[in-house]
């Protein structure tokens, strides 16, 4: 039987300075989807693995099969297949767990037809997807766990999505501690209306972000990782956000932020062995704060997702 | 009698998307100023020229002499110094006119003194002066007439000053239409507290705007020419406002806005005929408006303010 099997990255969304415009992808960790051609037309979920259950399998509810769904919609046949989704992500980590699943669906489904669609193309349904999990069809996880490296997306109204340079060397840490926090609290806690002058230092901020990337400069990346805007607010949630920051920089980390609306933490560094440094240091800080911590170190995933397996 | 005499180019805050964080220099024209060194200490404006007789000639207030005198307190010595300026820059245009004038007494003195300070310590002393002039002490105008180029103030506290790549094809047009708009005016019609979704939209463009700067794709710097904040209050006290954009778009700018606190209009184009273009359209749409209208095209000061002539 035709199959195809795809791999979708983690992502970190909102980056600090870049609250709802950026996102990037990682190499370490993400999900694995595979899809079977069937003679009968329909999607039909036939397994999820390492989920712990809490995945729905209804293909109106699962977001691989939405995705999916999406793209048949338009494409204008009406194919059959089969979706084996395992998870390499835990569930509401703030690592764009849900992103990860439509993606590689898209990637894997999109292949199997002969790859009617550019990788770009594909991002509408992904959203379409990520709306039908998370209630907001967001775009700073989908876009980079998509087309790799650090992405922004400059305007949802029309879709407008800019891949922008990264440094050969800048790695990453992830730190997801032990406790829930539901997304809905951690949206709940931001301001609908804020300080003219706090957007000004946000937009300071992402403008220096953004420089820094192209330029190289991992001193300005650095200087320019702060959010006025959710972090403020969102830290509060975050058991120990500010003593694991100063233990990461004093590690060496560019800088700390809260990945998505969290509880995952990211750190920035210039160099893989730096990134290792780092990870040992949060291990050490969350055992001081008595919490369990999963840490992960990775390069930047600049390529996206990508087919691993094809089957004729 | 030694003498330096330095030019200081006009230049463009704000630029649509970076409210109060972007600015650049403009080739085609600027302010002028000769220092004179003199035996007895102290300052002394000795003539202005070009300004309509409306600049002040004390120490205390000129521009010039504010400048030169924080640049000489910190610098320790007592040096006597005769000023002339000449304006090359209509005054309380939004053309950076005062930022011109305290850029190009600085450039001059030190050269004068043997530059003692590199071009980027320069600018606190600067900003002092506009201080002075304006009331507020910002970099917007005075960073990009010192350094050249685009320049992002990425952040005040401290000073954080960063120069942006510069396509070699983008050019200006700067249109000053013949009426007063007082910059009090134009700050007071801005919100204090502005919707948390426009802060978003802001940093999309303006990490848009510097991307596509470094990109070199003039199609991304056009879509992201766009500032929810200042323009839709600020372009009700323009006159044909959107009428003159429209004119400008179809003529080919890239994008039009707000040039400071305005009432100058800049256009930005791809290449030199372009700009000529869209100075023609100018031209005509203010001709239909029946308002008068100085205009300029050039290409982007990318050198910042220089020194024109010493005698020893």
């Amino acid at each position: 039987m035709k199959s195809v099997k795809a791999f979708a990255p983690a992502t970190v969304a909102n980056v600090s300075c870049g609250f709802d415009i950026l996102g990037f992808a990682i190499d370490a960790m993400g999900d694995y989807v595979e899809v079977f051609r069937k003679e009968e037309p329909g999607l039909k979920v036939i397994s999820i693995e390492d989920d712990g259950g809490k995945l729905p399998w209804e293909v109106e509810k699962n977001t691989c099969a939405v995705a999916i769904q999406a793209m048949l919609d338009d494409y204008g046949q009406e194919i059959g297949m089969d979706i084996a989704l395992k998870k390499g992500l835990p569930l509401g980590s703030g690592m764009g767990s849900s992103a990860a699943s439509a993606v590689a669906a898209l990637v894997a489904a999109n292949r199997l037809l002969g790859d009617p669609y550019e990788r770009k193309d594909l991002l509408p349904f992904a959203i379409v997807a990520e709306k039908a999990a998370c209630g907001a069809g967001h775009a700073d996880n989908v876009a980079p766990s998509l087309l790799g490296g650090f992405v922004l997306i400059r305007d949802y109204h029309p879709l407008d999505v800019i891949k922008l340079h990264v440094p050969d060397s800048l790695y990453c840490t992830l730190l997801h501690p032990h406790f829930q926090l539901n997304t809905s609290d951690s949206r709940s806690v931001l301001r609908d209306a804020i300080p003219l002058k706090h957007s000004t230092i946000q937009s300071g901020n992402v403008a220096g972000f953004v420089s820094g990337l192209y330029q190289e400069d991992y001193e300005l990346i650095s200087r320019s990782m702060r959010d006025v805007i959710a972090e403020p607010y969102r830290a509060v949630l975050i058991p120990g956000f500010y003593e694991v920051r100063e233990a990461l920089k004093a590690a060496g980390a560019l800088g700390m932020g809260i990945s998505g609306s969290g509880p995952t933490l990211f750190a920035l560094s210039k160099g893989a062995e730096k990134s290792k440094e780092i990870a040992k240091a949060a291990e050490e800080i969350y055992q001081n704060i008595g919490l369990g911590v999963d840490v992960y170190y990775s390069a930047i995933n600049t390529r996206g997702a990508y087919v691993l397996e094809e089957n004729k």
